[in-house]
């Protein structure tokens, strides 16, 4: 191989690498649907029921495909607007049908389940990223 | 310059190359703060106005710096769980800096006179995506 060759070669695969990235980028960027899930726990929820059902709910995207970003925290907020909503969840899918498939999926039901009983009160709000 | 030369140059280059792609990768799933704010409209509020709201919050990011991403959408949820908020924004920021920089300021500010005359009611909840 020549010296010229190989300086092709060179800069087709710097241009394929850059390629490659922008598209990684662009697949970032794709329009995502946002489910965002609050919680209030009941008076007297034990600190470590609350962490156990945090962890299972971190688990979920292990476990269901469909989801395709999971991000969670305590409220940090400080303008005293929370409504009594403690843990917030952001559960995100490629679209409605993402959606479909997780809502009645065994692995999330087993979560209903694990919560429901030391729920004070749920908040679920949906979103397109399209908007 | 040999070809073997050239060869290193080539997987010097891609490995370079590669090291950027995944630091970008790093730098986009660096922690933020996440601001999520729900709005509930007053019964009778003109759609113009509720769109010139979405309009005006959708402003804010090329008005604050601190401002790193910014989403928004109406809810779309299938639960009944919404508490009738309609209206879902999510405003990040780098950490408490940033948005003890955005409260207060005046693009800001500017925007809470515009909305509050028109809420029913309104929800915030911060969290970090450390957890």
């Amino acid at each position: 191989m020549t010296s010229r060759r190989v300086a092709y070669l060179v800069v087709a695969l710097a241009m394929a690498t850059v390629a490659w990235t922008n598209g990684a980028d662009n697949a970032a960027k794709k329009p995502v649907l946002r489910h965002v899930v609050l919680f209030q726990y009941k008076e007297g929820t034990a600190p470590a029921k609350v962490k156990e059902i945090s962890k299972a709910f971190a688990a979920l995207p292990s476990k269901i495909d469909a989801i395709v970003d999971f991000e969670w925290g305590t409220d940090v907020s400080v303008e005293n607007k929370t409504k009594g909503f403690t843990h917030g969840f952001v559960v995100s899918f490629r679209d409605k049908a993402g959606r479909a498939a997780y809502l009645p999926h065994p692995a999330h039901q087993d979560f209903v389940k694990l919560v429901g009983p030391h729920l004070a009160d749920v908040l679920v709000f949906d979103y397109s990223t399209t908007e």
